[in-house]
């Protein structure tokens, strides 16, 4: 029996990777892309599969031109239907004061985390509707709803992303497409991601510092909740959210 | 042995009443506030018990001093620890134009929808605090977010208890408390809410209106979402949601 | 010939009272009601007797019952038509952890900074429409928007105050009633009110840190904004706005 | 004596050429942009000049590389300081659906509404911050808030440019460069572009529908507000605010 397909755009070992493990481990065919990394991608197909999942990986440069189109298409052809897309891409780049962003960072950001988004809701959604519907969970972050200072970039790209993701929701809801903007309001126990931003020393302090063991958002936790979210009934979508650790601040508030 | 408590206020047919079903289901005694009609009451406690779940039901009225206080207190006495509150009451009022609207009317929104939850707060949150952590449900309302010509008090009092909420979470969510402010975008398939306000009829034609029979957002799929939050690991909390039908508009989005 | 009257409710030696005297230096009567200190009250208004301006003073305790509303029918009575009101009551009482704040406390806020600008709002609105219109300035603060520890209840009044803000609005736009919104983002320069809070020694500190001598926001500078949303043409109405020192972060932002 | 430039892109005879007159009746030199009509732009200078005011017009494509770059450049050299830009590009295409919005006329909106803000900013603030300050007025719209059916482009373009806006006051305030995001909320009475974009009678009768000669938004009394947050002492800076007619209703309020 052909499984549905939940298809992970950026899946690092943390939340991309992890959403995926559970997706399979509930059924689902994960379909794992990811820019760079062969081996940690074959690994975590290997770990999804020893579990007596099904899974495929697929290195991929989403900002390419025909990429997420031609892969669309290949697993809509190849391996199933795709019912849940996690449109995982970040666009963080660190602290870039304005000058320190050349024309070409700013456009890059922009490609991976508004246009890269369309360019998938535009190839997926007509394979959704057709079936008669589908879900889009979106990973976005407080540079989505507020903007600061070296986030010129990061924080231009997430606000259009959150646009984007209530436009398509207002036209795309009533037919069953189901969109919902995870805003991630804290820093992520993923090694592979901010752990080499930050170094592993620093990362393993901060992973101290926050409280004992879940001080940082800890991605099998928040892969429930994308889970949950996926499967809600249609009478009662979520289309925004957040995360955030018990131990952290909003980002409004301060220490 | 001693099952944890789900303390509902403002347990009528609706929302309140489900969600109590559904804690019941899971393991929690629920205890079940409402206002008035014992009889109705009486029926969600017996609904529960006979599908094998622990309820009791009390009549309170939320505005009257002490009231929200000796029940906290006596429930932690008598039945068990309150591991959650659902705190749903509404302060709707229906369109009330300014000059409508007498000084006792705003302020008794105000008594239902901002200063009961922080009277339940002050009174639940030590004894969650000792025991080491506890979750507060809050219903919420479009109201909470934007106003709106007749909705004076309804809008104030929403507003003011949204801010609440956060700072509830600013000052407690690193001793293990954990509220969440869901704001329900839409109308629900109460009938003893909803559908007095608008008469039978009407609110019969609003349910087929709405797409089939889930254009109403209904509460035995909320309550899956409710329960989720409540049951969310600490690392990843979500204290911001919305709930809509598919078949709805978000509030900012016009037919 | 009659003045039109400006209403400054809350005219202390900061906003309230250099707004005040902004208005009367335009032509305007300004009228100054403040809680305590009479002598305070009319050295304010000899100061604007003295530049040829018209001001006169009240004492008034805005949360005693009929006070706003007997102020504000004299004033019609025996002064001349309110054009403009400013409503400036704060309701900070600083930080205040949810056990520290008694239900007398948290009411108290909710009568000053919501329930005080509804009363003005149902007294004065009538004599408004009936000339034709009029316009309602609202002093608010962050915490209208965002909720913090210690804040339960100025974050609740003034969550209320600005829901209300905008309920006016829905309700009276197009009846040429104006409501602004004034989001006062940061510390003003006002040695009786955080002066006093802070004490002269940090006050002065404070002044000398946030960047020579207009680090703290002016209340000259902020009454020129106020006069201006005050006299904006209805075709193109501001309803809701920021006022920061450019020596200060956005609320959101973190140094 | 050289006079202080404002500088606008997107001079059309709405909101850009309207501001233009105001700044250059008050003393500035107005350099004017739009991308056509070279007989309208000399016509908005020729008024300009037939008043006494100093003006320059410019024929240029903001989306093409190095126009906005070179055209502040030379500004900068020939003409004087550009003390003041107005940021007045739009992005609205219509309603467009996603499958009715190709990649191409996704990525424009963005290189229109945010790329060339972006463009602007690291072009003109240097300069600026040399002068020790500058203002950068950004005219905005409802789509920059919150998404809408068929907005995609525009929505995602006018949100990245809010958390832009947002970033450069982060970075920028401190080193007085004020950046104000002017959300106009509603029709402005702007013949050549709602105008055109409506059709002649349907806009004649959308000025009637909405109350009288003022119901929709008047560019010249707009331009008082955009001439007042540009000189705003730096104590008491707006950084975001709607225009919005009286005769309307907020974004989030339905008829």
């Amino acid at each position: 029996m052909i499984k549905p397909v939940c298809l992970v755009i950026g899946a690092g070992a943390g939340i991309g990777g992890t959403v995926g493990k559970k997706f399979a481990a509930e059924g689902y065919h994960s379909v794992l892309c990811r820019r760079s990394d062969e081996e940690g991608l074959q690994k975590l197909v290997a770990e999804i599969q020893a579990e007596g999942g099904e899974a495929t990986g697929y290195l991929l440069n989403a900002v390419d031109e025909g990429t997420l189109e031609e892969r669309i298409a290949a697993v809509e052809a190849e391996i199933g239907p795709i019912q849940v897309v996690l449109f995982n891409l970040g666009a963080q780049i660190g602290n870039r004061s304005l000058e320190d962003t050349p024309l070409k960072t700013f456009e890059l950001g922009w490609r991976m985390a508004t246009l890269a988004l369309f360019r998938v809701a535009k190839e997926v959604i007509p394979h959704m509707e057709q079936r008669g519907g589908g879900t889009i969970l979106v990973t976005s972050a407080t540079a989505a709803v507020r903007g600061n200072a070296g986030q010129h970039s990061h924080a231009a790209a997430m606000g259009g992303r959150r646009m984007l993701c209530q436009s398509l929701n207002a036209e795309y809801a009533a037919r069953n497409i189901h969109v919902a903007h995870i805003l991630v309001d804290g820093a992520v126990d993923a090694p592979d991601t901010l752990g080499k931003m930050v170094g592993a020393e620093a990362f393993q302090k901060l992973r101290e510092t926050r409280g004992a063991e879940d001080g940082l958002l800890l991605p099998e936790h928040m892969a429930e909740t994308y889970y949950h979210v996926a499967h809600q009934h249609r009478s009662s979508w979520t289309h925004e959210l957040d995360l955030r650790s018990y131990s952290d601040l909003a980002w409004w508030n301060h220490r």
